[in-house]
């Protein structure tokens, strides 16, 4: 089947011109005007549209174990939603416990992944250290596709990394050309300050966002940063959510450092006055680490992504239900961490985004999809309207309402952290390897239609860092 | 006439890959893999090389007439030499003098550069202001291609812009949808220094760079910024050559302004010791101003290059020989300010730059040539390889090594500021409007073969701006 | 008449000790225990008191001729408000109009502060130039015992100091050791904007804040820094009220410039949501320049009193009443600028400061008294409680609660920009020239009793300065 | 015996007054002119001389036990050198290995430093934790006048401190009024960094600094600040070297936090370059922690001296004599850490820094003596020209040539990094305890002269910390 969608402005993240695009196979085979195309091939009007790159979701958890209860939104489901919100790829999380080997986590997450309705890939979490694991990232980067390792720097006694498992990771990443990735948050203060507020008779969820204040996560930006530096090797910090980790990251930037941000949907909207909520269950409702930050820290996350301090946007997907959230009615620590976001990122990122003049087109498609794809090393496969690249799209309106809502979305979850908000800016249609799976608000998925993407390794920066590294090799004094 | 660069690797701004690259009738027609080409196609071999956009200098003056000389390079020696280091287009400025009208000055710089050899365009100076600047401003961007206007803030008593007309000429950027520049150097300071050096016995051209302190340009990168925030207007420096002002150009960027900035080959290579020289004519040949800046600040430029804070570089090739310079035997503020480039720079950023790990090839085609080219909104009809884009490209030989040298070089100029040294990587064949134009180390140009391009106004940055202006404009209090 | 003061905390810059003071003609004679005195000396019980210097305020207009009227609040009853804050001194301002001689303003200034009921002296503006002003600051520093110049750098069209005046004042005060200072806002913007809000029918107090964005502030701060830096001259800037001036204060203090700010208990506690009101007179009230700031702007004043950034604390006091400000009714432009504080600073300062933990109690003192007396040089003459220094003292309540009221306060306005509010520290006594001037909420006073304090020239840190361009003075290359 | 100190300038922290000084039983007894004395009291020509406090090195290692061996300077050599230079207290380091009980290691030190010639103190590293570390800190605070403790966060397997130990002893010197310090550089990397550099072949003393790069102390000062900025205590950061660990702690005070910081004469002046020696022993003899830095940083620390960013000045002299230094010949990481300094300090800081005016007169005596006094809780005892005070004072005599040389030293020490430098202004007469102990050139000690200094918990900071730590506490939100 082949598909032409006509008439729209195509936006890359370089330059946005009116064209047409036309798929087969799964691929985008051409773009232009007065394209020649076969006879029955689908025509889509996109008069009035954008067609842009289906946006990726660089930081999702479908169906994640964790606190002692699983992440309600599965890779079939999670996925689904997605496309409903113009968002073709996700890349999810393979979480080893400490001391599990590392491959037959991978496999276990692949496994259950294999339900999913859109193209996924996996970064895969170092929360250990022996020399079972410097193997494993070995196999999973040159055999399975696996070019990104994730460090939580939070969650003491359970996956947190201690500064030695970041050392030796970040080595093994520079030799293998993967990104190494943290959660930035320091997990020994949290500990203490979860202790501490608990002794004070804070249990509640109001205690949660004192219990990991953003000194908390600039500490952490900077150490990974800095052990980062020192050793040579670029760095990707997730879910960056507050000044002082941005300040960190524009100072390595500065200072000629590679080292990127992502940043959360939910941390460009909303601030900490969600867990002053009288109703225990909304304040739980917006449970995550790092937590909402106070006013003022949304406006610094926008500016640098305007300014190209952060370069992606994604959502940490991670859905619990009322009743998994009320494991931490007596204890707010005990809340299981996750918010849901797949289905609204993109027109979230557009609405305050695009509207208000923060973002271009052009940046919007850079910061939900082709940097990702860039950094990730799977561009121009995915992230581009171009001749030969997957034809993952979203045709946007840039006119239609929509309001965001748990009544109405699509995402395996109770609650929605955007309840009520219209926004302007929506998925017209869905397109994931060139196929029609969402159009006129419904969703035509197939389980298993999705694939495993694999992301090769050594993306081109790294040939920059291999060089600089080189030339700063030191001497011995000859004497 | 056709051509068919086979075997090489295509580097752009967002990706390399190994293509071969069909130009008919001065474009580039197709990119890829077992292309289909006329019979009587020339063949390029390309193996072991990369073929790149050719290069942008959007900072060069030409036959300038400056500090009662001219430049001795004149628009066809200059694009000329150009060709030779890879640098396919130049923009130029017009520079009106004070009360004279923009136009005339646009009419007189247009006939000169008529006999370049390569295409050219023209930033045109704002250096008075009263209502036939702005009416001519409206002309320039509306009718003659023009959407960038300059403003010097040194040269008192000549072309130096007053706050005034800064803000005047700013407000009508804005208006108009062109980019306001500026060269940040405090020109009050500058002359107060001058005196107080001259009358300080310091007559040299070691006096030269202590009159224009680094915090000199601090203070007017800071000020520009500082109006067109409060305007609400995009903003570009052009050749920011210290700490100082990148720190500013930072700042601004951190906190979501959209403020571009430009760095020199000179700038990122020499420091202020070549002003100690016991020569006075080597002194002197490397005023210019900003003046190379004490060590430590290069690297600074370089990290700003890594970490895009700066965006573009270009050389301000602007030539004076030694009999020139020679009008300052006895009064160093009276050394006609400017060096060469044109020809070296991409040849300098490559050794300095890719061969050091600072930039990837990619890093390199941005700054070299996509950067401008997106900044000025002439991509990508330039700086791209891609079809339908110029056919100005540059084939690279990364293991060619070339001596910089004003014995060899086609710059008209008796000097080389990078006398001597020897790259490694430089142009192997270039080519103009799909000819080859530079080829073992020899020029085949046309006189009048450049054309003047005309760049559009209302580059895709506006629209965010707009938005942002209007999404932020204020309301009355109902009393 | 002598005075003992029993059994209070004597509280200095440098430390808090339990001792009497005892004070005879004017001065503090002895600070310690169990001093011997004099039978007829008046003992003042201050247990559970602090004895602190009077403070200083360094930044106040009494009965300033401006924006076509008078500041109702006289010398006579500023001074005697000040004392019934505990404030013992005044640092007012001569400001000659454009060409208007120096020392006849000098003159007309101690003329009308010849009724002064506590101690002052003058900073004197520099509002133009020629060599009569050049001539007339060395009569002031060097015969008058004035050590501080005076820049406004806004005000265009009327008292605007251009960068060349900037520069010769600047100079002439490192010649005559002498601190500049400025009032650091861009009126070339300042102008513009306001022109540009009244066309779009901006005409209400709400636009004067619009008018004077804190960009506008930043950008003039950083040019007298930078200027101060290319002269080595130190600088005192006034009424420091937003992140963007005290980032650049910190900047250069970080790089070792002698820079100093100040901050006004105003824009410490204030907001620019008072510009919001739906009371056009109320809005009007709070017209000052700088304006108040939007939220947040507040702490970063707070902070950088804490860590040092600013020193010292002022008001502005310029009294205008509801008919005064009237002058505005249709076009805020026109509102006189001005607001009270000088009986208010002390208690504020102490209330958010030193409550709430910002400030230790030496710190307060430092903030309020002594780095105004270290800076302008009178020290320790004032700002001190040691034996030889003026009996200036102000005996604290830290329990005392007060309410602060235009209905209740001795400042000749009928406004208070603090009106209702309840603070718990206040003077429980204060003494000027060793005598009780205010006592349980009356005040004793004497028209004429104030004395001006002559300022000497040369504070030690000049020492260090012109030390400091000797040892960086160049030198010509031996050619 | 009573001294009266005639016709000298008394320079303390806070000013510069031309007067007498007058000494008894140990104390200054009275400041001033035409001072009445007994008739046997020994006077002392001060003309042409200043009058300073004597100096506090808040930072020694006597006869330390480290790295295999034991420092080769004693505590009666060490406070004798320290008198030769004008330094009449050092605040040495009482360092338990882990598992030792505090107090055992307090008393073996106390043992030690009975032989001193000059009064000492102590601060007590915290280098394990359990509840009897808990404990022995209250009794040290409690009954033994130590209120400040240090923690290594280098110097992995031996002394160094996780986060865990460092968060629960940073709370404990909350809660006991005493001042948490830190030696920055995270331990881990350095051991990292030194596997890497032995494994490459790099064993000779050029690899120290590579193994401590500056990032590394960047990254431990940040980690430090950041957990007291979240357990509300202040922080006292010792030898911060570089630029990266300054503008951590500028960042923290800029931002309100009580943060404080010490440099080293030696860091002050030396850079890396001493490390490429070709003599083995010369590079070898510069080996301490963190290491001497690349050119700039210097110029870093100095204008952090300027502007407040750091307030003491110390040595870590720490002596290792050539032979004791070969046991490292093999594998630089074995080389014993440490150079002297105690009796060069302030000659080094007064040429370099009063004389090339980056310090006054005034700010010498500061940053030398007078804020270590504060800091510690032991001003005005010490670190103060005024009645009331020790009888610690140097008589400097500023036109005084002398040359630092191990030839000529009193330290115990085969090496003077300063060696051959010749400095103008230097002791003229050291006192301490009201004798004169040095003279030109002449020591005239007495073993255990020395008294141990109790240090009181609770310095004034410390109630502004509590009320600000009150009045942020939070409270649960009522559902």
């Amino acid at each position: 089947m082949s598909l032409l969608i006509k008439g729209g402005k195509v936006v890359n993240a370089d330059q946005s011109i009116f064209a047409d695009v036309y798929c087969e196979h799964g691929l985008i085979k051409a773009v232009g005007e007065n394209l020649s195309v076969p006879d029955d091939t689908e025509v889509i009007d996109a008069k009035g549209k954008l067609v842009m790159p289906g946006g990726i979701d660089p930081h999702t958890h479908m169906q994640l174990p964790f606190m002692g209860t699983v992440a309600s939104e599965d890779f079939y489901s999670g996925t689904a939603a997605g496309l409903a919100g113009g968002t073709t790829m996700i890349i999810d999380f393979v979480i080893p416990n400490p001391q599990q080997p590392l491959m037959e986590a991978f496999n276990t997450w692949r496994d259950w992944a294999s339900r999913s309705v859109a193209d996924y890939s996996f970064h895969v979490a170092v929360t250990w250290w022996d020399d079972s694991v410097y193997q494993d990232m070995g196999l999973l980067v040159n055999e399975h596709g696996v070019n990104s390792f994730k460090h939580f720097m939070a969650y003491k006694n359970a996956i947190m990394a201690e500064d030695e498992t970041l050392v030796n990771s970040f080595n093994r990443c520079l030799e293998l050309g993967a990104m190494p990735t943290v959660h930035a948050e320091n997990g020994e203060l949290v500990y203490h300050l979860q202790q501490k507020l608990l002794e004070a008779g804070m249990t509640g969820p109001e205690a949660h966002p004192l219990s990991r204040p953003t000194e908390v996560e600039g500490e952490a930006a900077n150490r990974a940063i800095r052990i980062a530096q020192s050793l040579g090797v670029p760095l990707y910090l997730v879910h960056v959510s507050c000044k002082e980790a941005v300040d960190e990251i524009a100072r390595a930037r500065h200072e000629g450092q590679r080292v990127y941000g992502e940043c959360l949907a939910g941390h460009l909207e909303l601030d900490d006055s969600v867990y002053q909520s009288t109703d225990w269950a909304t304040a739980a409702a917006h449970v995550m680490s790092p937590p909402f930050r106070p006013k003022g820290h949304q406006e610094v996350l926008w500016k640098a992504l305007q300014g190209g301090t952060l370069q992606t946007t994604a959502t940490d997907h991670c859905c619990f239900c009322a009743e998994q959230k009320a494991a931490g009615k007596d204890d707010f620590s005990k809340i299981p961490n996750g918010t849901a976001g797949v289905e609204d990122r993109m027109m979230v990122l557009w609405d305050s985004g695009v509207n208000q003049g923060r973002l271009s087109e052009q940046e919007f498609v850079a910061v939900t999809s082709t940097n990702s794809a860039q950094i990730f090393n799977i561009y121009p496969q995915k992230g581009s309207i171009a001749a030969g690249s997957d034809a993952d799209i979203v045709i946007w309106d840039p006119q239609k309402k929509h309001t965001l809502s748990a009544a109405t979305h699509n995402q395996k979850i109770d609650f929605n952290i955007f309840e009520g908000r219209t926004v302007t800016g929506a998925p017209h249609i869905t397109i994931s390897q060139g196929k029609v799976v969402f159009k006129d608000g419904q969703l035509f998925v197939e389980e298993g239609a999705g694939r495993y993407i694999k992301r090769p390794a050594f993306p081109s920066i790294f040939d920059a860092v291999e060089k600089f590294n080189k030339a700063n090799t030191p001497v011995p004094v000859q004497r």
